[in-house]
């Protein structure tokens, strides 16, 4: 589709005070663009991404938000073949098809977010809402993933991006193997749909569970991140930046191992420390 | 309340390879929860951010829905008095209660997210869903900030981030005059919220539209954060990192000037650089 990056005209001032300089450029950037996710005739979603493996987002949101568990729940994910008003088919719509039990789930959910819970259990009530409980027991994963493996994984996952290079503004999420071999990089402007798309083409693969397998992420970990993690089996996420409190405590009570400042000569392990041992030897 | 931060012991892995060292201690962290927002018996929405400047957060979110528009529309922000199953007050509930226009227009959106747009017109669909359009004209507003001070405000952001020092793990937006003066500093794990704290201070009391002023932000700037400024009434938006391909597009649209990669030694503009002259006697 060509619409990863744009190229666009720009002006760059370069150093400050009287030595400065200012000079016209083309420069590259990453594509924004909506994508409406479409369930029988309900808008279920529509989120900003990069264009490109659309229909493994799409996959991996809908495993993120529990209506989807094993590759035979999602029927089908399509574009729609309709036409802007241009004429142009926009590649921004995707129709999906649910197996039936996901899709009276789905179906059932869309009356149920106009409702509104109870005041008297309000913290318990807003947990509750954020929370998706995944069917695969990360915590009983027995995989041991060295620390130079996952000290490694930052540069690899930089070195699979294809299109930060370029544009410097993606995030990424990246698959390895606990040897630390690459196994999907996915980019995206948001960090969350860089791990849809990686846990959507795992789902589409048959690949659901992913137990033994790390995610590396460019960023930080967010709740967020750490439950798209344990509903696709993941047992180990990590990221080069801090994780927030709620992330930690998930990690926690899904038994999932959560490392965080992952950088040249050091990181931090936040929850379920004994999956990355040391050196043999030591 | 004390939850902007929060302690947990942590496994801290220092070196690689035989040197590697293996020690235990107790790190901070960005407090994560979710907040949800209430309007009569509707959930708005319920998002995560770290507790503080609650009301504000709310506030702006309603002015980047395009629910709120001025400091009139809306009459109360609280937080819901109810307890959780423990007894306590959770701090993660707030009702608010909107103006007469304001209050109709957020109960239709709750009925109309439920219909499907027509097929016919897939791109612009989704275009639209997203777009909330200003009442402000953005495009007019004359201020002029030397290069000079622009480079100056990540610098200046970073020394007003109060949590950011201890955790590491918080985004931020500062609120400038043209001469780099701070008017208002937000932290939060997500960029987006760090906006909408400041953006709803600012209507709280009674500033918008915010011509004149500048808003630089920690991160990347995508087309949410452009729009959030446009709707507040701010003609530049300064980023640290890269902007997005819609980003540009959506500042060129309205006339907001947009500057990204500002860092020491250089920054590019993306949109209106004529509010960007070079230093006077240049």
């Amino acid at each position: 589709m060509g619409r990863v990056t744009v190229r666009r005209r720009v002006v760059r001032w370069r150093g400050d005070g009287p030595g400065a300089s200012r000079t016209e450029r083309v420069d590259t950037l990453a594509a924004e663009e909506p994508l409406e996710v479409r369930h029988r005739a309900d808008v279920l979603t529509v989120t900003m991404r990069t264009p490109g493996d659309d229909l493994d987002l799409v996959a991996g949101w809908l495993v993120a938000e529990g209506l989807v568990r094993t590759t035979g729940d999602l029927v089908s994910a399509s574009f729609c073949p309709g036409l802007d008003a241009e004429g142009q088919q926009t590649y921004n719509v995707v129709e999906v098809v649910l197996a039936e039990g996901s899709d009276d789930t789905a179906a059932r959910r869309r009356s149920d977010a106009v409702t509104t819970s109870a005041c008297g259990v309000c913290g318990a009530a807003s947990i509750d809402t954020v929370r998706v409980h995944s069917t695969h027991d990360v915590s009983a994963d027995p995989v041991q993933v060295p620390v130079d493996v996952l000290l490694s994984l930052p540069a690899r996952l930089r070195a699979a991006q294809k299109v930060f290079a370029r544009t410097g503004g993606l995030h990424a999420a990246g698959l390895f193997t606990a040897d630390g071999e690459p196994v999907c990089v996915r980019e995206d402007v948001g960090r969350h749909n860089a791990v849809d798309k990686v846990v959507g083409w795992a789902l589409r693969e048959g690949r659901l569970p992913l137990r033994g397998h790390v995610l590396q992420v460019s960023g930080r970990a967010s709740f967020e991140l750490v439950q798209k993690a344990a509903l696709a089996g993941l047992p180990v996420l990590s990221a080069v930046s801090a994780p927030s409190s709620l992330a930690v405590q998930v990690a926690e009570e899904v038994g999932l191992t959560l490392a965080g400042f992952v950088r040249p000569g050091g990181l931090n392990l936040y929850a379920r420390p004994e999956r990355v041992p040391a050196q043999p030897g030591r």
